[in-house]
């Protein structure tokens, strides 16, 4: 029993449900190192800024200590992941962060380098864990015996550890970081698809929560193995990862994925190379020819021979020795000549090496198979008519359906409706939360800071003191930004207005209230700044405004510094504060 | 800037603030097991009840999967300990669980045997951090330069590890667990004794939420280190630690901490052992003789003897012959002879050794300092008059005042107002949140199963449907619920109403609603068990009763089997509950 399903309508996840009821009184600098930021900020990598401004440490290359305000963002951000994972049914669990080897041999994975190893006490081999396939599999194996205890849908949001040998990037590569993993087990593969489905359903609901353009794209499953997978994005000139969109058919891929053709009329490739694949039962040979010039990605003709033996550790010779090696044994000797479409007749192409046996009878040739990474500018393979985009992007989710692929070698299933044995249809789902605040940190980065969406923002404003104003007026805004449940700080400190309101934007919060300003005894809002386009014709406080301006004594201007002020009656500053977050 | 300290009216936590706002429909078992759960419960160690229940599972010994309902425990109590220690101003932060050599090293703790090390890619050494002394100091000491800065109180709620050879008793002692740890960098001693208090009242204040029975207890600062320290406990049979409590003067120590002598009259020891020492110095031998037949305690005769070298890894030969070497060496050459005052003229003591040489002026005796452990009975050290009681408990907590024993070997300190640098004066504060977990389940299990408070119980109610119910009555029942914001669960299963009740009870719900029972349309609540005594002449809920038992056509009754149980209008329910858990 006491199985938790969250009721649809529920909106907010139980655990980690951040409170945003919160005001805090700043004392003085710690952690922060704002006088050592330049005013040109664009000097600085945006890691190097989440460390000056006091949001992160890094005792040594890869490994982090989360400092107050930057853990404010990151559980801000887990706390959309919960509520977003809640509503599809995903129960929390926290799995050990060690992991003993025997589950890691039967699945194949403890030969993975990156793997941080030890050894206990009593010399028993351990893992810190990379992600959670085999533990999850293990528990789920050992909890459920029937199909009616299916489908199990769990998730965590835990720290996990990778032996990087080349730690960068602050978060976005580090040896520790904290990732949200989330597994499915079902009874078949169409409930896994569903499963699947609805989890890419809720990663779409989560970027969408943080306003950061997004696009997901058809990827190459890698590692982790598995049938299907899907990346998630942001589109961003810095990103590791090169994105190809058809503008016909809209669809998106990770370059190593996207099938494109060369379009009309264009220059075949001046001169080609080969290089030889056997099948699995070394029963045929395959001889792939490709422009020299372009990336060779053997992978593509998988679907179109599918016991093709791609381990490409092996050179041509290699190949070709052992091919000939086994060619008396095997009865059937054949060749497929896979030749990439932007391969012609007016091609020069290396010769066919000598003395390999086959039967005429079995010699094929694939023309129309793509085997090298697509350009942009090239014709879309998913629809044959749009053109390909392309675009530079960072990854910050995947999702997997694994079918099998850890099932199968763990034994681990439940009994069906005919009590007969079967073994679960599996998917995983990550997101690499740190390494996501620094993405949409990279992304959403002005010549003033990190304009952080209001959602994961350290706070949703600072109420900064000026001296002109009085403790009464102090105490009865702080009161009414409590009851209004805005999550802010208030801001004594001796420096001036202005330092004051460039700190605040250095850490991205995304307004300042000031008390005691210019305009007393009527209260300025600042905006630090909009990083969203428009959602309708119209912001949400433009609305507002026309209706309310009046009677709130609302007044809105730009300065003559190009800022964005709202003047407004200290009674209703939270509900001008409340109109203006809906766009920020 | 953006240095948060909590505003005292502030009662709730930011950060993993507990939502109780929130219900769940129950489908089906998976992580429990309840089935194997026999009706006789005492045959079942606690740590097997708590994964038998689903609330963690045991990967290997040691290690711990948190299941859903064990990490909803968890959370809660994360959740109090979030809140208190806002309270006093401690912000949180979150280390890496990593961390290099180098630090340990100039602590002089990398030697510790427990640490769980490892070899990154680059051979560099790495430990999991057991606690993190080292590294805040480190950040602290990179962040803080002035005086202005302080006091900084920080503290995190994170997985710690220790290679425990025989990791045991599930959460009790494990090789991984989550533990609260809080730290504080103050100017002078006198603030950190401030520090100190106010972390031991808010450590107060944690137990208290708790509700369980606890004492704090004067003890030793074994390896942390530092100049004073107390302990927190739990009273109970199977705890781990002796505690001595005087009848008259109310003081608590740890039994390795309490002084205590002999009640007048009682027989002296039949028979004395000596143990020998000497000053660091090697100056001054020191025979200390004791009773043969009690327990050894020599860190007793520190503040007599404070240049006493408590190194006990020597035998008796051992300290004499370094004795005898060097006594050329050394100028002054004298012995302290430290008798227990259970060792009198008409003890049988061992002989002097032969061939020491010393100066016959410089021979002291020291008769009235307690060597060994105190027992039950005995008469209390601290105030000379009344008697010691005797007590096992389990820990949950400890704090300690540090002083420089860590800021000194790190060299981490400030700048006074006079520009001079200055050591910070540290404190470090520590609860086992999992192990407080398991401590509180094993002071609270009864027949049913695991009585937890209703602050920490996976749910604040049961809301069990019958078949007699309707779906109105239902969703009535939850909306009401909802907006009261009680934390419950929906069980909608199958099977018999009993049964679900057992279920309820066994992972520690206190309250259980029942749906279209056998009073139907009126609402049955089953009071799980009064785990706690009352603190008022009356229970909460009798108060209430007197004033409304009409209005809200509340019955309240002993059944049969002598549960207490409360009938009601389904329109009472919230305001019931509400009552009920006060005492809860």
């Amino acid at each position: 029993m006491f199985r938790a399903r969250c009721l649809p309508r529920e909106t907010t996840n139980l655990f980690n449900g951040f409170n945003r009821h919160h005001s805090t009184i700043v004392k003085n600098s710690v952690y922060g190192d704002f006088k050592s930021i330049p005013k040109d900020k664009s000097e600085i990598p945006t890691h190097e800024l989440l460390q000056r401004v006091g949001f992160i440490k890094q005792p040594a290359a890869g490994l982090v200590h989360w400092m107050p305000n930057g853990l404010r963002v990151l559980r801000k951000l887990e706390s959309i992941l919960h509520r977003r994972m809640g509503e599809i049914g995903f129960e929390e669990v926290s799995l050990s962060s060690l992991s003993p080897s025997h589950l890691w041999e039967q699945t194949g994975r403890w030969g993975n380098t990156e793997l941080f190893k030890l050894k206990d006490a009593k010399r028993g081999d351990l893992c810190l864990v990379a992600t959670c396939e085999e533990e999850i599999t293990d528990v789920v194996n050992k909890s459920v015996q029937s199909y009616k205890q299916l489908p199990v849908r769990a998730y965590q949001i835990t720290r996990k550890y990778r032996d990087e040998k080349r730690p960068r990037f602050g978060l976005l590569r580090g040896r520790e970081f904290v990732m949200k993993d989330g597994y499915s087990f079902d009874i078949d593969a169409k409930s896994a698809m569903k499963t699947f489905d609805d989890v890419n359903g809720a990663y779409r609901k989560i970027f969408q929560d943080l306003k950061v353009p997004f696009k997901s794209a058809a990827a190459d499953s890698g590692s982790i193995g598995g049938d299907l997978s899907l990346e998630w994005h942001f589109v961003h000139p810095t990103g590791e990862d090169t994105l190809m969109e058809c503008d016909s058919c809209g669809e998106v891929s990770n370059v190593e994925k996207t099938i494109g053709f060369p379009i009309e009329g264009s220059e075949p490739a001046k001169e080609a190379s080969v290089k030889y694949f056997t099948t699995k039962d070394n029963s045929t040979l395959i001889a792939m020819y490709f422009p020299s010039d372009r990336i060779f990605n053997p992978s593509m003709a998988k679907s179109e021979i599918d016991d093709i033996d791609l381990d490409d550790s092996l050179t041509n010779d290699q190949v070709l020795e052992k091919f000939k090696k086994d060619a008396d044994e095997v009865a059937v000797k054949g060749i497929i000549r896979v030749i990439d479409p932007r391969v012609t007749s007016a091609s020069k192409l290396p010769d066919f090496p000598d003395g390999i046996k086959f039967q005429r009878n079995n010699f094929t040739s694939f023309t129309d198979i793509s085997i090298v990474d697509a350009h942009e500018g090239e014709v879309c393979g998913g629809c044959n008519n749009g053109h390909l985009q392309s675009m530079r992007a960072i990854e910050v989710g995947h999702t997997f359906y694994l079918g099998t692929r850890y099932s199968a070698p763990l034994n681990a299933g439940f009994k069906d409706r005919d009590q007969k044995p079967q073994l679960f249809e599996m998917g995983c789902y990550g997101i690499g939360v740190s390494r996501l605040l620094a993405s949409v940190a990279e992304v959403l980065r002005d010549p003033k800071g990190i304009a952080f969406p209001a959602s994961i923002a350290p706070y949703e404003a600072s109420v900064i003191v000026a001296k002109n104003s009085d403790e009464s007026e102090v105490s009865k805004l702080v009161e009414q930004l409590d009851d209004a449940k805005v999550d802010f700080l208030v801001d004594k400190r001796d420096s001036s207005l202005p330092m004051r309101i460039r700190e605040s934007a250095m850490v991205g919060v995304p307004l300042c209230v000031i008390v005691g300003g210019s305009s007393h005894p009527k209260i300025e809002i600042e905006v630090r700044s909009r990083p969203f386009t428009k959602k309708d014709d119209k912001w949400a406080w433009e609305v507002a405004h026309e209706k309310n301006a009046k009677d709130w004594q609302w007044d809105s201007f730009v300065d003559a510094r190009g800022n964005e002020k709202h003047v407004v009656s200290l009674e209703k500053v939270a509900e001008v504060l409340k109109v203006l977050l809906k766009d920020l």
